[in-house]
């Protein structure tokens, strides 16, 4: 499109497109799970089933999962101590915290909105 | 949990509890097509068939749940003007633009650690 091209993005960096390099990474990191476990991490370095407490709700499969994409995208290093039982812990990494830096923010907005959004969707399914 | 107490926050506004109207909210917008939208709509009054052209790649039908869940939300305007055939808008509310302020960092999170993410990729592929 005209106006994407008006931008001067490079196309990698263009989260509008589909095909972007920007839209994948966005899409590992736009989930309400990956937020709550960025957002969890961000207080310190946790094992597997501290944060499992920590995000109340997720599966083990999904936080096993998520954990694997931030790991993948280096915002989170997974260590294990050669322990026995080896302790596998979990800690954000400076883009991981920079990224929390907006999680955070959205957490606010959720909290600051909250009698809002609770009074449009009583209006709206009336 | 103890410390969840020890926050001091309304059992509502805890995002970590899933069973929270926070986390509920947060989940309508914790989604790469929820900010996507919001992102685009940020930069004004759109209608249906241009927000799908600035949000490439989302379905037809996606597009419509999404922009129902958000509407829903009290975080976009739908607005039909009665003409043949009718023309139907849509426009972010004050607190759609507040979290569109979110979202924008959040892209910009996205761009700033493209190099990074990448390299990471390639060592956690490799």
């Amino acid at each position: 499109m005209v106006t994407k091209q008006f931008k001067g993005l490079p196309e990698d960096a263009d989260l509008r497109r589909a095909d972007s390099l920007a839209r994948e990474i966005f899409s590992d990191v736009a989930t309400k799970w990956a937020l709550l476990i960025i957002d969890a991490l961000g207080e310190g370095t946790l094992r597997f089933s501290a944060l499992r407490d920590e995000v109340e709700g997720i599966s083990h499969k999904m936080l096993t999962q998520n954990l694997r994409v931030l790991e993948r995208d280096g915002l989170v290093v997974r260590t294990v101590h050669p322990t026995v039982p080896p302790k596998v812990e979990y800690t954000l990494t400076e883009p991981g915290l920079a990224l929390r830096e907006t999680v955070h923010r959205m957490c606010d907005w959720t909290r600051q909105h909250l009698a809002h959004i609770e009074a449009s969707r009583h209006r709206f399914d009336a």
